[in-house]
């Protein structure tokens, strides 16, 4: 039997307990569950299943100093952000339930049936969408709660009627068991079946990789690199039945500082773009790393921003493995020919990075460009409009994009937000695009490499991810589910004849 | 340079005039076009790409009598199922036309900004659906306007706002080409970039591989066979930057008739289902290939159907590929030690072809359930409503799954239509499922292997696929599209904190 213990990053000691590795033999054991409790689940109402996710939330919040301790040993990460980070998951919870609740998130289409000239009758036709079967959720290392084992992913497809198995992240076992203990607890309380919600632990890949190969499970959510989002994509694409993979990979998030913004607010914009690339030890997929401006002016910003990240203060990363990443990434910019560094040499501790280069080199060595995790961000100095708008278009898929800018400078640079929205997922003005708020309108997500989906994981539009579309021709309403019964007895919004109302059918 | 010609199926003659393969070069100019054309037709408003979607249904009107005689030389179908998809074509252009101009579609969603206590103030988020680039269109054969150049796939890329370069099917260049002809004087007449339609031409397969791998594009449309769609979809999942294939591959949609339906109304199902069978010489992707029953009382409907699909009726298929596909497939099965022919030897035409089996044959030969495409179905005869249940559990993805049942039978086999639901886009009762109704409702996908999407591929829901959520953070109207204006100009619903309205944001 395997087993692997948490190491503390602040100390670099292994962490009590040990934890078992999930066998292929568990593993198969949590797929027939899940693939077992789906007729069931599937088939609970949004008022059992938001009662359901409420009780997550109050079993969380019963363990919340436990889980921001725990997390605090494995993770680093401060008391407060943990703390907030629990609240996060919560009313994210919560969120999802009432969505759930009142209902209209099913989509619901009704057309009615109708005698036609020379052509058969149009029949009766109800369409809603549906949950798609067991859903596989792998943990991110830089949110030990709000993206792991009680997180947006889980909280959505949970949300949508699919039963969940999540990968814990191995960085976070102690955090994954505690919060995978409180699902397992309010599935007990919402006598739900077992198999709605499984935990599994793996020290290594094998375990993820043979969970997104299982014929049981029908998509995947994701949160972190790259390199293991876009495994898990050729695993699941390679499959006999191929399944969708909801990856979200980080990115750079580019901003703009335009010439007016740059003029009259500089170190502003130097000190809440400081605060946005060393929030969380710059461990955020959303963290700037790369900002772009003409040098006309510059002396305040870049001034203000240097002396910010040349503070010593040192960080401390997750996990050594993002320690050393981040090290060795810094080590390789810093030493480009074409590239300044305006922080001072960080000697043994880990410590934030501001570089400097220009938008040819830029253009030239694209790679220069690429997400570095950990307090590090880019300055490049660009000749002007034309040479923005260069950049803006060589950009590849992003989470976001900022621009900083006056208005006179949004009417001179009009084509820059709508190529912008292009290129990403949110486009921000004035402000900094760490910190994902979790709402109706938010989108978190963007063209590949940063995310593998056009839709989003944050916000109540990421159960969107998990349902599918059904319709139902001609079905008698013994047969059909409540949503799509003509009186429309849950008030739902729904569309007659492609028509939004709350009225029935008649 | 390489030429190729359409044959006559009903004649085997080659067909006049030669059509030019498409080059990898002059693919790539279509692509350059395609992603010149992006940012100024993503950018243009619904009614004015409303107006352009009208233009192509008036061109092809236009061309109608000249359609529908080259695409009767080109597939052998006959002119009034021509005449039929030529209108269909048309309405359906108009439909999403009509879908547009009211706008709604975007799911805008607007969220206000707030001050909040020991927290960041909650930015202004605004999000709505936006266009995802040029996207690759591959027509089908069975369907060579409404879903070929100027189908469905065409019209809801083109209404989302995408620039479209449709890869013409091989067996009708010429239909293809009238079509294409009708788009493009539809774009010059709307003043629109030349690049948001090309049409390509490839007597094989490597111009459209070459399409779905070439950078420019964002997503696949696709409607053929299983081999075909698994191809593309593993071309586009390799590609550096993969990309969304919606592939609907068809199906066998099953169907099952209950007891009391069969006691009471055999006849007049076999009827309904040897039209539905045989229509369009069985080339449709929602063709019932597999009916389910148990023996009781069957032997009224098995007689009629015998009858009827025993009458000397030759079919001609839409190619000589198709033809033979459907020969040596119907032998194949034939020959299966248990399975009975109980339509009479077909000779050297291609005729209807009406199997019989049991339950336990199928369980454990899962391929003699496999689509056939062509007028063939398989009866299976299964013990009673256990055997049904373990029939139904079995089913991979199907487009469609019908049930024959009087009330009663939905009572009693009150499992069967929601497990039928995890397994199709449409659940049919006392209908056939041939006829796919191009309204708000309609679903028409599936679980792999029927489609390899959660979405429809006909109906308004259709335009979902070629769209992706834009969130726009503390964005000033300025730079913002009018459909996240705070007035609400154009009157579309909207979720405003969640809530649908058509009421500006105050």
């Amino acid at each position: 039997m395997s087993t692997f213990r948490a190491i503390n990053p602040a100390t670099g000691a292994a962490l009590e307990p040990a934890y078992h590795a999930t066998t292929r033999a568990e593993l198969d054991q949590a797929a027939a569950r899940a693939r077992a409790a789906f007729p069931v689940f599937s088939r609970t109402s949004g008022q059992e299943r938001g009662a359901f996710l409420r009780a997550i939330a109050v079993q969380l919040e019963a363990r919340a100093s436990e889980l921001i301790a725990r997390a605090g040993q494995e993770t680093a990460l401060p008391p407060a952000r943990l703390q907030g980070e629990t609240a996060r998951t919560c009313s994210q919870l919560r969120l999802f339930a009432e969505l759930i609740e009142e209902g209209s998130w099913v989509e619901a289409r009704l057309d009615r049936a109708r005698e036609r000239e020379n052509a058969p009758r149009k029949p009766d036709l109800r369409s809603m969408l549906r949950p798609i079967g067991p859903v596989a959720v792998f943990g991110a290392s830089n949110f030990p709660l709000a993206f792991s084992v009680a997180g947006g992913d889980t909280a959505s497809a949970l949300a949508a009627g699919n039963p969940v198995i999540v990968k814990a992240h191995p960085a976070h076992p102690g955090t994954s068991a505690l919060a995978g203990e409180a699902i397992a607890a309010a599935v007990r309380e919402s006598k739900l079946p077992e198999g709605v919600f499984s935990l599994v632990f793996d020290a290594g890949i094998e375990i993820g990789a043979a969970l997104v190969e299982h014929p049981a499970i029908r998509a995947v959510g994701f949160t972190g690199s790259q390199a293991a989002g876009r495994h898990l994509m050729d695993l699941a694409a390679k499959r006999p039945e191929p399944i969708p993979v909801f990856a979200e990979m980080g990115s750079t998030n580019p901003v703009f500082i335009l010439p007016r913004a740059l003029a009259t607010r500089g170190p502003e914009i130097a000190r809440g773009l400081h605060g946005s690339v060393t929030l969380g030890a710059g461990q955020f997929c959303t963290k700037p790393g790369l900002v772009m401006f003409a040098p006309e002016q510059a002396a305040p910003f870049v001034e203000e921003l240097q002396r910010l990240m040349s503070q010593p203060a040192p960080f401390t990363l997750l996990t050594p493995a993002i320690a050393q990443s981040y090290r060795a990434g810094a080590g390789k910019r810093s030493a480009h020919p074409a590239v300044e560094v305006l922080t001072p040499p960080p000697g043994d501790a880990t410590a934030a990075l501001l570089l400097r280069t220009d938008a040819a080199t830029l253009l030239q060595h694209p790679s220069l460009g690429e997400e570095l995790f950990g307090p590090a961000t880019l300055l490049v100095r660009h000749a002007g409009k034309d040479e923005l708008l260069r950049l803006a278009a060589s950009l590849h898929g992003h989470l976001t994009a900022t621009v900083h800018a006056a208005e006179d400078d949004l009417r001179e640079y009009a084509e820059l937000i709508p190529l912008l929205a292009t290129k990403v997922g949110r486009v921000l003005v004035n402000g900094f695009p760490t910190g994902v708020e979790v709402t109706h309108a938010m989108v978190h997500s963007g063209p590949y490499p940063a995310a593998s989906f056009n839709e989003t994981s944050v916000g109540t539009r990421a159960i969107l991810r998990f349902a599918r579309p059904v319709c139902f021709q001609d079905v008698p309403e013994l047969a059909l589910p409540p949503e799509l019964h003509a009186a429309n007895p849950l008030k739902i919004w729904r569309q007659l004849e492609g028509k939004l109302t709350q009225d029935p059918l008649t």
